[in-house]
C-alpha cells in the first residue's frame, strides 16, 4: 500500500519511491496512476478500466498471494479514505497461510496538503470528516459535523460535493452558523498541489458559493482561526 | 517550514529533502535536527540549546529576514502541532514589505505513521486531539474529548502523558468506557518508525497500564474498529 502524496512527483516520501520502483505490478485508480507515469511504465498495472474499488484490490491481492511484489497505490496516504483498509479486510479473510505480507507506506494525506497551502489552520485540534454517503447514513455524518462544532474543532472536509450529491456541504454550513462566526475563515481548495490547482480563502457564510467538488478539500477554522494576508492560521496558543 | 516525517530519511518527502538541501541555515528542536544529521551538516544551526520555540522561531524569522534561506524543520508534518502557526504568526506581525516568503513542506504526520504501522485503524472520519493543557485549558480539551467519543470518531491522541502530566489519558479511558465496549482496540505507538519503535494493539479498559509518554501515540478504535493479527482496522463500509 503506498501513498503518493498530494501527487506531483516530488511530494511522494522517498521510500514510496523506493517501494514504487521495486514494484512488479502497480494497482490503483486511473487518475492516480496517471499522476506517475515514470513510476509505472513497463510494469503490469492493474487499472481501474471497469473495474470497482472492491474487484480492483482483490485482483491486486490475488498477485501478492501468486509471489509478485504488487504497488497499490492511493493519492495522499492509504490510510486515511484510502484503499490500505479495503485490502487488509480483504488479506486477513484469507487463512493465515495464505495471506500476503502487506506493508503500508503512508503519504503526505490531502488534509496536510491542503494545510501548507493555505498556510496553518490545523494548528490545534482538528476532525477530518468524509461527507461521502455511499456508506456511511448521513445521520452519522451529520452527529460527528454537529459534535465537531460545537466543541471547536478545526473540520476538514473530504469529499464535500459531487455532481448528484450536494446538500451536505450547505448542511454543514448552516450547522457551523449556529455556532460559530459567520466571518470564521474557511479554506477551500481544489486539485492541491497539481498544476490546475485553486485555492481560496473565504467565510463560512459564503463559501459554499465557491466552485467545490471531488477534488476538493474544504478546512473550517476554529473560534481563533484567523487570516492574515494570504495566510490562514489557527493559533497554539502560545504568547507573542 | 520543513516536515521531515516520521524521522527515518526514507520517511521525508523528495521535496522536503531538496528543501534542506538548499537551506543555508536550519533551526529546530535537537531531538529533530538529531535525526537528519546528514542535512545539516556544514550548516548554521539555530538549535534548542536554552531557547524555547518562541525565541527558536523569533531568531529563524530573523535570519529569513536577512536574507538567509532558513528551514524550521519539525518532526512529522509543520502543520500538525507543529512549528507552521507559530512561524507565520511572527511573520504577519511584520510590515508586509519585511515578511520573508514561507513556504510550508507538509511531511507525513505522526497520525499517518502511526497508522500505518498499526494497520489502517484511520479508515473512516477521526479527531485528532493534544493532551497537552500547557496552552488549552483541561476543560477544553475534555469537550472535545467527549464530543469525538460520542460522535463515534476514531481518536488519535499526541502528547498523551508526560513524567508530570499523568492524569488526562486516565481521564479519556473513563470517558470512553462510558460510550464504547471495553474492547474497542486501542493502538499505543512510540517513537514510531525509529530503531526503538515500540507498539501494541491492546484494548480500552487496559490501554493505560502501557507505557505511554510524550513520544507515544495513542488510536482509540470506533465502535467498527477491530483486531485481526497484527492489524487494527477500521472498516469503511464496503460490502465484502
Amino acid at each position: 500500500m503506498v501513498g503518493i502524496g498530494p501527487g506531483h512527483g516530488v511530494g511522494m516520501t522517498i521510500e514510496a519511491r523506493q517501494a514504487m520502483e521495486q514494484a512488479q505490478v502497480v494497482a490503483g485508480y486511473h487518475t492516480y496512476l496517471d499522476l506517475v507515469p515514470d513510476l509505472i511504465a513497463g510494469k503490469e498495472v492493474i487499472g481501474s478500466g471497469m473495474m470497482q474499488e472492491v474487484e480492483r484490490c482483490e485482483a491486486a491481492v490475488e498477485r501478492a498471494k501468486s509471489g509478485a511484489n504488487v504497488a497499490v497505490i492511493s493519492s495522499g496516504d492509504p490510510g486515511i479514505y484510502g484503499m490500505a483498509g479495503l485490502v487488509l479486510e480483504l488479506v486477513v479473510k484469507l487463512p493465515e497461510a495464505l495471506q500476503p505480507v502487506v506493508r503500508i507506506i503512508p503519504g503526505v494525506s490531502a488534509v496536510g496538503s491542503v494545510a501548507a497551502a493555505l498556510g496553518a489552520p490545523l494548528m490545534h485540534d482538528f476532525a477530518v470528516i468524509s461527507m461521502s454517503d455511499l456508506m456511511t447514513p448521513w445521520e452519522v455524518i451529520e452527529k460527528r459535523v454537529r459534535a465537531a462544532i460545537e466543541a471547536d474543532f478545526v473540520i476538514a472536509i473530504y469529499n464535500p460535493k459531487s455532481v448528484k450529491r450536494t446538500e451536505q456541504i450547505e448542511k454543514v454550513r448552516e450547522i457551523a452558523l449556529q455556532h460559530r462566526k459567520s466571518t470564521t475563515p474557511v479554506g477551500v481548495v481544489r486539485s492541491v498541489s497539481r498544476p490546475d490547482q485553486e485555492l481560496v480563502i473565504t467565510t463560512l457564510d459564503r463559501f459554499t458559493e465557491k466552485k467545490i467538488d471531488m477534488f476538493t478539500t474544504v478546512i473550517i477554522g476554529n473560534s481563533q482561526t484567523f487570516q492574515s494576508g494570504q495566510f490562514m492560521i489557527t493559533p497554539r496558543g502560545y504568547t507573542l
